[in-house]
Parts: C-alpha cells; sequence; structure tokens
C-alpha cells in the first residue's frame, strides 16, 4: 500500500503526517512553527521530506491560495505566506513524486473519501472560518476548473447590501457568512437596531463587539444576540440555496470554526424549503483538523 | 456510424431531425404544433418514432424541465406541457433505446461538442430567454447532480431589491437577467427614475413598457433605455462573476433570444475585472436553433 507524506502548509503552522492509501494516519503527527522568509520555509519543506523520503512513495501538500492546474505551484499566494510563495515549484523539494492542492479542495475529497459524504459524488464542502471556503465533488471529481482555481464560492455575490469584503468587492458571501461576517453584522446591528440597547452588551461601543460575544450572546438568551445570528444565519442559507440549485448535490458538508454553532436539521430545512432541486442533506465534517492532509495524500495517490 | 432521431419538445411545437454521431442533420428537419392532451402529445411521439425506426438506433428528446437521473422521465414538468407530461415514460415509446435530457443541459453539450465551447471541458452555456437557462460542463462532463435536476442556475440569489420571481420567491437571477428582467427593469426605471420623464415612451403607463420598447430605444439612443438596459446588464453581470468564480470555466456561452442584444467583449471584460479566479471567455453561441437537438443525439450515442 502506497504511503504519503502528507504537509499541511498554514500561515502559523506546518503541520504533517505519513497518510496511506485508506486515509489514515500511520505515524506521529509532527507541528512546526511557519517561518517568516521562503528560503527557510522551503529549507523547512525539504528538511520534512528528507526526513521521511526513504520511507515514502510521494509527498502532498495542503496549502491556501490557488493551486496551478498541474498541482506543482501555488500561483496565487495569500497574504499570510511568505512573499516568494508563488515562485516555489513543490516538484522540484522531493527526487519522489510532489503533488500541491488547495486546502479546501482537499479537505472536500476527504470528507467525500473518508468523512461525512461517503459515496456521494456530487457533494460540496463548505469552511465556515475567518472567510468561507467550498471544495466541489462533480461526478465523482474534484471541480478544479480551467486553472486549478476553482471554487471560490465565497466570492458569490447574495444581496445588494453592500458589505465591503476583505477582497476590497461587495456582498461576498464570505463577508456574512463567515466569523468575520458575524462580527460585521453584530456592529451593524448595533447601530441600526433597538435591540442593543437592552443587550447584555449595551456598555460596549459597537465596533467593539465580537464573534464570541454573540455567540457569549445566545447562550444568555440575549434578544439582540440572537437578531444578530439569525440575520447571519439568513446569509448563510441564501448561499446554500444558491449553491444547492446550482449543483443538486447530496450533501453540504460544513467545516470550519463557525461550524459548531449551528443547528444542520434546522438549516437543513429551511434550504429544502426554498430550493427547485431535490432535497440535499446538510451535515458537519468529520475528517477533522487533518482534512486538508487527508484530502491531498489521497488526491496525490490517485495520481501517482 | 449511429443515427439517432432527436426530437425538441417544446411547448408551442415538436421539432424533429435524424443526427449522426458527429452531430450532423441528415434529413429533412420536421415540424409540428404541439398537442394540448398528454394521449395525443405521447401519440405523436410513437408516430413520429414509428415513421423513422427502421432507420435509427436509437431516440433522444431534449425538452424543458427537470429530467430524472436515468434519462427516461420528466419528473417536474413545466406548465406548457400537457397534464401527466411527468407520468410519461419514454422508454417505453420505442423498442430502440430512448433517451431524454432537459433541453439547456442538452444545449451546454452540444455547444461543448459542435458549438463555441469545443474542447473546452469546462464551460457553461447559459441560456437568456423569457427565462434564465444554464447547462454546466465539469470536467468534460454534464453537472446533472444526484437527481438530474443541476443546474437550475436561474434561481440563484443575486441581490437584495426583492423583486418576485415568477417561481414566488425573491431576487432569482432569472427575474432580472431574462427578457422578462429586462420588462421589470423596464417598469420600476420609469417610475423611479426622471429620465423617463423625457424618454421618447414617456406617454405610454410604464407597466406597458416592453422588452422590444428598450431594444428599440437602444436603438434610438433614448438616455431611459441606455439606464435600464445598464441596470440590466449589470445584473447579468453579477450572475456571470459568481459562476465564473465558482467554476473557473474556460468560457460562458451565452444562447437564447437576449443574446443578441449584448456585446460580448465588453461583457467578458467587467466579468474579468472583477473575478478571482483566472480569465474567462464570454462568446455567443453557434450550435443554433437545433443546439438541444443535437446535444440529446449526442448524449445518446454516449450512453447507448
Amino acid at each position: 500500500m502506497k504511503k504519503i507524506l502528507a504537509i499541511d502548509a498554514g500561515g502559523t503552522k506546518i503541520t504533517c503526517a505519513i497518510i496511506n492509501e485508506n486515509g489514515e494516519i500511520i505515524n506521529e503527527v509532527e507541528k512546526y512553527s511557519t517561518p517568516k522568509k521562503i528560503n527557510d520555509l522551503t529549507q523547512l519543506f525539504k528538511d520534512i521530506i528528507t526526513k521521511h523520503e526513504t520511507n515514502i512513495d510521494m509527498t502532498a501538500f495542503a496549502t491556501a491560495g490557488a493551486v496551478n492546474i498541474s498541482n506543482t505551484k501555488v500561483e496565487s499566494s495569500t497574504p499570510n505566506m511568505p512573499d516568494g510563495y508563488n515562485q516555489l515549484d513543490f516538484s522540484t523539494l522531493s527526487k519522489k513524486p510532489v503533488f500541491v492542492e488547495n486546502d479546501a479542495n482537499a479537505a472536500a475529497w476527504a470528507e467525500y473519501k473518508t468523512g461525512s459524504a461517503i459515496g456521494e459524488d456530487n457533494s460540496i464542502t463548505i469552511t465556515l472560518g475567518t472567510g468561507v471556503g467550498g471544495g466541489f465533488i462533480v461526478n465523482g471529481k474534484l471541480l478544479r476548473g480551467k486553472s486549478g482555481r476553482g471554487g471560490e464560492v465565497g466570492s458569490m455575490k447574495i444581496n445588494g447590501k453592500g458589505r465591503i469584503c476583505t477582497c476590497k468587492r461587495t456582498d461576498c458571501w464570505e463577508s456574512y457568512a463567515s466569523g468575520t461576517g458575524l462580527k460585521a453584522t453584530a456592529q451593524e446591528t448595533a447601530i441600526s437596531d433597538n435591540s442593543f440597547k437592552t443587550s447584555i452588551f449595551n456598555s460596549k461601543n459597537p465596533q467593539d463587539i465580537t464573534t464570541y460575544d454573540i455567540i457569549e450572546g445566545l447562550n444568555q438568551n440575549d434578544e439582540y444576540s440572537k437578531k444578530v445570528f439569525n440575520i447571519w444565519k439568513k446569509d448563510l442559507i441564501t448561499g446554500l440555496i444558491n449553491i444547492t440549485n446550482i449543483f443538486d448535490p447530496e450533501s453540504i458538508i460544513i467545516s470550519g470554526g463557525m461550524g459548531k454553532f449551528i443547528n444542520t436539521e434546522e438549516i437543513e430545512k429551511t434550504v429544502n424549503d426554498e430550493i427547485v432541486v431535490s432535497p440535499v442533506k446538510i451535515k458537519l465534517a468529520k475528517a477533522g483538523n487533518y482534512a486538508g492532509m487527508i484530502g491531498c495524500a489521497l488526491l496525490a495517490s490517485e495520481k501517482f
């Protein structure tokens, strides 16, 4: 059975493990801090690979950013990775095959092969964290598009409220349905809605209200927090309806930090009441923190 | 070479032709009025098939409505087809294989195999007519979803203006970017915008302004008509940006009656300025009026 060295390259830490063709982690997971300079990062990648190279068949990276169609380079990297990351040709890092895939795509593949979407040839994994990411399985294959950049569903415009996204565009789904989006909704609602005046947070400046405050407020049955969360949920649901109508998937898998605050049954019911295709299942992710590593390992083992 | 009897079943007429594996029409196209009763329609289908059956290998239908995953039935039919259309099992109509596919999906396949998207394994065909339809090619395969109903991109919510769609939901892309959408935008703008007062249509009641008026107004350089068309175009572009970011397609092919009023180069430039994936080409459809017949014939010849 093939053994794949899987490396999750993030802005703060680099995680790696050896994974078999079944997506099982077969050694102890290692963690490193992400070096700030590209040369140091490249050297760390090489050191990790050298350490394991005799024991593995290939290396697979899961990383943020847009990966090229041949899975060798991060063409457009995110600001949390060192300058020059988009110049690195991953295939030069090892004598054995090297594969790189976007982490949201890899996570969707892990859910499809080992997680909540097993056997569901049309499934979508949506990551609700600081941003909104998406990985799409269509006819049992990953949707990568012509250039490898497909799946940028966080940039889908879902309404006309005029909110400016971190990408500088307006009304991206990501600017509403992410954790950051919940915070923005909380701040806007604090200014526009009377419920803030009687809220447990009414001594705070609106701009100081956080995502955590709203979650805490929900636990304390605070009316303002419930109102904010309901607006956030409605915006989340609008995007889920859109992708369900386009993809008619068996399931949408929710991963990421915001996932634990939603009631998937309630959301599934609301989505299914609004769609024009057949009912979809909404489920939480199962592949866990290592979904990116597992998914890229499985994709690499299919490719090589 | 296989010969396919292709039948386009629409609400007003039934069109048919014999098509070869290359998507070429090899006999004279026949046209019939669509019977109002399901028994008469079924009999017409049988008569057409009987007439050609010895000369063909299979029959392929392109039709409106949601087609089931096994391509044998229209599970959810549109109001312009006779009652009971969704009960018809197309496979019983002939001793030889019968295939049925949604007309928007079939048209997308025709563009991919013989039209404007040849060789483009990730391409989208958008039909701008009375409504907005979509057919999606992903990794060289048709996106049908789990139930065959995928591609309902006309139901994508794109803004929060609150317009009621013919489907009773609000803010569907279809309610803005279709011909019907242009008319609604014209009527709303006539009421809300001063440009109507000096328009060549200012003697009309706003509710009597038509899609054709606006096109005529564009030709006459009427400011109100230009304003209306620009709003319509912006709503069209919002949807095109959304699907480009999700699918990262080589091309989006525009078909349908409204296609002839748009400048694809200008729209392509605007879309490419706004997307986060790599540039897309926007092109007009080439497969023509018989795209549905050609596409379903080619899909059937792949299946059987």
